[in-house]
């Protein structure tokens, strides 16, 4: 019978936290520990001079179904596998939200013998960065309502033009829409509003994408909370906010240091969304990884086509970050599913089924092509692929001159994932990558969705509403044109029809409107509809979750 | 020149935490490091056995007054002055919230040189306590809308007596009474709401009444969230909350060890609100101090009406602590208040208005006499003050036998507070305390609440409104009438009325209303109007808190 991912992680041995700061050269005296097993890191220890000559390596995926692809789970693997055929590897990811862990798939933190660790810790507050960037957003609006209520709106904002919302790191239906500010005149001045999800918050946008505290405090202070009733912006610098919500971000911009089941370095620090955020870790903890280890293997939300192009055009041309391969994780469950098997008929080995859902993985690896990326197809392993189901994959990737590797890390750690570390490691030092981002930020705002529309999502054209033309004039005007895009559409189609599954074509990307990011440094275009926060499920992982006298907590996973 | 508080804290040296831990007999290997100088603190530290023969100090102050009495300052002072002559001493206070830290008055860890340290962790997040109390409550807010929402409400809620609202740690008066689920069907079920500041969270009081993390868990679950139709109550463990809300507070039950400016130990530990909860750290906080040294000194919100009766009767009867003398803090300046000077006059001498303020003072040494302590007065020193005002209040008290003695510690840190730390000493180790709560938790809830006003407030009577009495009628019929009081009033008044300032008498205490605690254990009767959440001012002071590329943070005091 097979472990429980909880049973796993806690029968590893972890090693204590300086350990793992020695295996990357960091004294002692320069972590910030939180208990014996995680570390805070300063920024001093990123040395631009280091970088030069290392490997990144992106994990993305396919197109995502019910049937789960393990992406982080082959990132850790990976990580595992790489450094047990000698290259010093650290992983680099993102931070697991509670929302998750108390609505319906418990915490994340990888999965089988591909975890980091402590779980726990992880899952459940961790150091306290989202915590800090929850407070940090939520002082921004205390304030904007403050300045309205009780300094006289000295700022003429248009109650009816604020942007920026509250937000919470739980899955809570019931703050979406809310009404603000009832209760009569000492009680502030009643406005519509609502609550996102933390991991949706531009705070988190900004951190993620920051140099250092002083690039985030401005990226801060350049946030817009809204609008005047002339339609001019207003910033958060107006507010005088971004002193005091940079003070509470001081430890929270420190990358996190954990480790890997196999005693591995792990660096863990943001978690934004692939829909409207960037949907990768920071660019600090990148550079930190690529300063102190030889390679970095690091992942982005979703598929190639959202948290992928983001990583690449967004992360990379902010933080001058130049990925040497590329990772595309796939399932034979996955494929099988774009090919329209039931979930339930998933495990019936079926390799005709395998064949008809490959388009999707083959539209992933033109993408990464479009970024002149050489790709390596990730197969993550599950008991009930046949051995003629994976020939399938392997076969056609041999017709498409890319190589292809079984991931087998989530049942036997980094020696399943041995394949895997030496077909990536051929590919990245092959020399063949030679990343070009897809467009530059000064290309028009419709120039840059319609590249990325029809190059990546495989579109035939781009259709703007009304609204959505109205506010294009709006960014010419108050000059956020020649920021980058973020486009947010749904993660389970190439297109913004979650229905078009596999490789779907001849659609037209339809963007509703626009949200702004002009703090973090970008535009979302919002193609469909995006939930910024999510509802609990009718069976709550919460309801499982309890903890015993010896502090041993059971129903994580 | 004075410093103000942040340039004493910065030049001041603080010692690793592991040396302050071994100061206290703490191994390395058991305390959990929150970076070099704030650790948590296992329970297993806690020994019943050894707690017996340490001596107990309650810090309480006289009715506040806008002049300040400085109350955690003194009790910071008295430790350093212990330590000073040799008395093995830990100072356990509570920790601060957010709230003040942006809105009017900066940071609190005490002042000039008795101050705790790191000043600026321990006022921004320090070890996440109240974030994730925070998010225990608000995950229970989250499992009940999601319940009637989404598990048609099979436990019969009615919408309009639900009673929990969910908190943050701001001061956020737009969000004091909200609508929330608003958005069509798919958005939950709308009414209205609000939330509260974490201090004000029954998370925050069960946390720091409970003597371990099942008696909390225990505790969680016993939370009425609301009513049935039937007028039921209903409690959160039938939303099966309560597993994951204590899995979430495992390290934060731990209490936190820092740092006093002299080096000596301070334990930092939870923070309700001293209105509507009992103002005083975590019982296993001052536990955890008894256990370790053999002074602990500890301080409860507002005057002995307040934060004083509720430690006593409360805290002392849940926690079986028995504390052996109580310092009264008590200011020229307030003293003066009392009296009906205006603030700007308080820095004249005027003996005269000392002495008419003094019926407060003697109000609060007779309080404490009703719990048969011996009472010492601690004149906390300001430039301001004369001789001969000083001597007046040490002719009072010669009066009434009762010891006084300055306290500089605010000018002058340890050695400032010896007088005072000499005569604590011999007070508690006099013998002639012999500590006794006000009443029986067994008393009827009437009995409770009148012995209370009468003894402490001087109040002639007490009377329910409407509304009250229906409610005390629920309380007997559902079995809630055997838990203790929280009197709920305002802090400026021995009174109901803020404006009966010095020593009132002849009035009728007006109870509004009950709220219900019953997680924590205590029933909340409400005289008054009773702010469970703040508003910011009009100049808030996160307007001038920033940070530099160093990390260096200003404008905190």
């Amino acid at each position: 019978m097979h472990l429980s991912d909880q049973e796993i992680a806690r029968a590893s041995k972890m090693r204590p936290i300086v350990q793992i700061a020695e295996k990357l050269g960091i004294p002692e005296e320069d972590i910030r520990p939180y208990g014996k097993y995680v570390a805070k890191l300063p920024l001093k220890l990123i040395n631009e001079e280091k970088i030069k000559g290392k490997k990144l390596i992106l994990v993305t995926a396919i197109t995502p179904t019910k049937a789960g692809e393990g992406k982080t789970t082959a990132s850790i693997g990976l990580a595992e596998g790489l450094n047990k055929i000698g290259v010093k590897t650290a992983v680099v990811i993102r931070e697991p939200s509670l929302g998750p862990v108390f609505g319906m798939k418990g915490g994340a933190a990888g999965g089988g013998y591909a975890q980091v660790l402590p779980m726990e810790s992880i899952n459940l507050h961790f150091t306290g960065d989202f915590a800090a960037i929850e407070k940090a957003h939520n002082l921004l609006a205390a304030l904007l309502d403050n300045h309205i209520h009780n300094q006289k709106n000295t700022l003429n904002i248009d109650p009816r033009k604020i942007v920026w919302k509250r937000v919470m790191d739980m899955n809570e239906r019931a703050l979406r829409d809310v009404v603000i500010g009832l209760g009569g005149s000492a009680q502030g001045v009643p406005r519509e509003s609502g609550f996102d999800i933390t991991a949706a918050s531009e705070v988190m946008a900004a951190l993620c994408l920051s140099k250092d505290l002083m690039d985030l405090k401005e990226k801060l202070g350049n946030i817009i909370v809204g609008f005047t009733y002339q339609d001019e912006p207003v910033r958060a610098h107006q507010l005088k906010a971004q002193g005091a919500m940079a003070a509470l971000l001081k430890h929270t911009i420190m990358p996190n240091l954990v480790q890997t089941i196999e005693g591995n370095p792990a660096i863990i620090h943001g978690g934004p969304f692939a829909n409207i955020a960037q949907g990768s870790n920071s660019i600090i903890a990148t550079k930190m990884g690529l300063s102190l280890a030889d390679y970095v293997v690091t992942e982005a939300g979703f598929a190639s086509d959202l948290g992928g192009e983001k990583f690449l055009d967004l992360k990379c041309q902010y933080g001058k970050l130049k990925p040497n391969a590329v990772v595309i994780v796939a399932t034979i469950r996955a494929l099988k599913s774009h090919a329209g098997i039931p979930f339930d008929d998933l495990k019936i080995p079926n390799p005709e089924a395998v064949r008809a859902g490959l388009p999707n993985l083959e539209k992933h690896i033109e993408n990464m092509k479009h970024f002149m990326l050489v790709p390596v197809i990730a197969i993550n392993r599950f008991a009930t692929d046949s051995g003629e189901e994976i020939e399938e994959v392997r076969k056609f990737c041999q017709g498409l001159r890319v190589k292809a590797a079984l991931c087998d890390a989530w049942e036997r750690g980094g020696e399943g994932a041995i394949e895997l570390a030496e077909t990536v490691k051929e590919a990245a030092e092959s020399g063949k990558s030679n990343f070009t981002p897809l467009y530059d930020f000064d290309w028009g705002i419709e120039q840059k969705i319609e590249t990325v529309a029809r190059k990546i999502y495989g579109a035939a054209d781009v259709e703007y509403s009304v609204k959505a033309k109205q506010q294009l004039k709006l960014f010419r005007k108050i000059g956020l044109d020649k920021l980058p895009v973020c486009i947010a559409k749904t993660q389970y189609s190439l297109s913004d029809d979650p229905n078009l599954i596999n490789r779907p074509s001849g659609f037209t990307i339809k963007i509703r409107e626009f949200d702004i990011a002009a703090g973090a440094g970008f535009i979302i275009p919002i193609a469909g509809t995006i939930m910024r926060m999510p509802g609990l499920p009718s069976k709550p992982a919460a309801e499982n979750i309890d903890i015993d006298a010896d502090g041993n907590i059971t129903g994580l996973f």
